[in-house]
């Protein structure tokens, strides 16, 4: 029965690495997408995007059979639980890179980008990439190293977030109103991918130490008082 | 055992009932500050989302130690891992609350609601505090006629939120930058609301019927071929 269950862990970790995996190429394409004004690789990566969210259904599907067929208790348990979670998570990224793609349909034959944010859209989409590549590598390896390599990439994003808004803001803005509504959805994507995948590293983190890592705003699992049994 | 287990599932719904209950309170009153500038109001919502997302974990390692101990299967299971998936999407609700609250202390003394949007964003208030109730009264009730009405607010609140970008847009607008970056934000905030509302009236739906509702652009849970056991 463990050996059972070990197989069926190991089964939901290689659904959760390519699902990692594919939110990777999406964000990588729909950034590109969004910075050559590729429309046809944007359709690309909203088609795609069902895939994303089949998978995670099924990664969901496979987890209650597991709860229900060899019953986990303790680690085991929360590793199940934590699986929906990231699987939860790994689909929202996918949504977010459908986000940024759709942003370059709704837009062509314009550019996408906000004029004089070209540079700063294009370091948010490969820190993200990047952050997607991390996370899958996370995912795979169970490297707490990379724990704080997202973290790093997610305050890097955190600042360039904020400054589309000085840049958006200072007197200097020279854009209408439909590129300040883009600017302001695009990197408020663009900064919520990376939470997500720093949200699913600390799930990783939390389940190989057993401990929320201080530097977090995630609140710890607290255990309340239950006795009835 | 049966009788312990709904003595826990019950415990978890007055739980979630009180969260939304917790939820309409903080949306209710950020709506409020927002619209009258209630600095000190906002600043109320904003601490009391710390006690949401408290709560909210305490669902989850209730659920967690329901699993563990009552080792639930069938529909009895799939209750358990919606409750994790709903106290989520409250706690997500109640993180939205909080950043409407934020706008109102971002802006104050000035009015954080842009120049020709009021009666736009005071409806979309009075929506989204009207699907926080009707989602409470569900989770009590299981009156599955309200996730119909839940829906129809929603959609209503996604006509308001494309409102909000046509009037932005349009050559009447004569917000500033910042007018238009806040009106964008809260806006599509908003909007997000409702649809955490509604993913979770369709997840207590599913619960009840077994069928995921034909109108829904959510993915049907897929059974995969697992045959290991």
């Amino acid at each position: 029965m463990r050996e059972v269950f070990h197989q069926s862990l190991e089964d939901v970790q290689a659904r959760l690495v390519e699902i990692a995996e594919l939110v990777t190429v999406a964000m990588e394409g729909a950034t590109r997408a969004f910075g050559t004004s590729d429309v046809a690789l944007a359709e690309e990566i909203i088609e795609a995007d069902a895939v994303i969210d089949t998978k995670a259904a099924e990664i969901d599907e496979l987890a209650i059979q597991i709860l229900a067929r060899q019953q986990p208790v303790a680690r085991d348990l929360r590793i199940v639980v934590a699986a929906l979670r990231v699987s939860a998570s790994l689909e929202r990224m996918g949504d977010i890179a459908e986000h940024i793609a759709q942003f370059t349909r709704m837009r062509f034959p314009e550019r996408a980008i906000p004029k004089g944010l070209k540079s700063t859209f294009t370091k948010m989409g490969e820190l993200d990439v990047e952050a997607a590549r991390k996370l899958t590598e996370l995912l795979r390896t169970e490297d707490l190293s990379l724990v704080e390599e997202l973290r790093a990439l997610e305050e890097q994003l955190d600042d360039l977030h904020i400054s589309v808004f000085e840049k958006v803001l200072s007197e200097n803005w020279q854009g209408e109103a439909a590129a300040t509504v883009d600017a302001t959805l695009a990197s408020r994507y663009l900064e919520r991918f990376a939470d997500h995948a720093v949200s699913v590293a600390k799930k990783v983190a939390y389940l190989a130490t057993g401990e929320w890592s201080t530097a977090t705003d995630e609140i710890p699992v607290i255990t309340p008082a239950i006795t009835r049994d």
